[in-house]
């Protein structure tokens, strides 16, 4: 999903991943700002990549849970974001990680947690 | 962006909205099943659509902040989701709701909450 | 910990389970309202009795996550509180359940919801 | 309400606060462990004083949502514990801030995040 959102994976490393976004018109909500998915996927993607980093290469993962803070407006004129996402606790089956969606200039426009659980593939 | 994820408003009533949503393979994560951000995104719509209900029509709103808990796969072969969203507190500024992702024969998929902070326009 | 919260467990059916709660100054914030950990507590306890309805005699469990959203001020004035649970999913190893808080005339004060994972004891 | 939970600031910084707490069996729920709503009264104790640090002295401020990832089981042995908090998001009338809580070896026991919405007293 995240080539229909202009979404790319820009650096991973042992418990971390970074993508960048470029959200457009074509993502609004019908108040004419950005959707609130798209930072949430961007946030889901983010954090999945980095708790992948912890997993061996024959396990799967999915997302539990999700939260997501919206602290400021996103729209066609934000132009390029940074989500980097970081593991924050890796256990046998659970990780939790979180991540900021950020601009340009460093100004945060989101930042998320959530819960993933690993199973054997 | 609720074009470009098969979804699409279907009911709206006081404090109430219902989407559908048909996801693809094209909302794929690299797991191979539904990305997070799909239910994510039609859950905030949802929730969003029975707000609007409740506002003048001159008021604008924005979502705070957004959880999500995802309970069962969603792939390709999911079939058609429908996602119903109740507004919970309606206040001066602020407003909750819930929202379900559920599937055709009622199972439970995802299911999350959200606030929403009213601007005027 | 429920004791100290003037917390009582009131009703339990299959799925659901109810507490009362009286909050006084002694839980107070800073702030002079009644610390936002007080409905966590009792939101936490009722979402768990709900949830073990679920489970056989011999079986633990925890929670994993909990949101909280406060919608109304809670002071020593407030009165008794009642907490209603509900189980939304039942699944092998992981539970979800919603909760409200309300006062005597139905106000609504508090809402949640959260995870829960079983383990053999 | 911090006082019957053997909670204690103990930093307190621009943007940034500190608690310790010492959990007994007194915090225990039915599971004979220490309950969540123990972890989620610290971490909204140490983020609400975080926020607190940003704000003009004559202003009051309220949780509007607290969610709390619970990653190890606290008991009457885990000894004490320090929670962390830092402000996330400083805006006009709403902040955002997030906190870890931490045993005495560095161990992760619960994180968290949370909305605040400033009022003028």
């Amino acid at each position: 999903m995240a080539e229909t959102m202009n979404m790319r994976l820009i650096m991973v490393e042992d418990g971390s991943a970074k993508f960048e976004a470029n959200p457009t018109e074509r993502h609004y909500n019908p108040q004419m700002r950005v959707h609130g998915g798209y930072a949430a996927t961007l946030i889901d993607s983010a954090m999945g990549c980095a708790v992948q980093t912890k997993l061996p290469a024959d396990a799967g993962y999915g997302t539990i849970e999700l939260k997501v803070n919206y602290v400021r407006k996103i729209d066609g004129n934000t132009g390029r974001l940074e989500c980097i996402a970081h593991v924050i606790h890796s256990g046998r089956s659970m990780f939790t990680a979180d991540a900021k969606v950020v601009g340009g200039q460093g100004q945060l426009y989101a930042h998320g947690s959530g819960t993933f659980m690993v199973y054997p593939k």
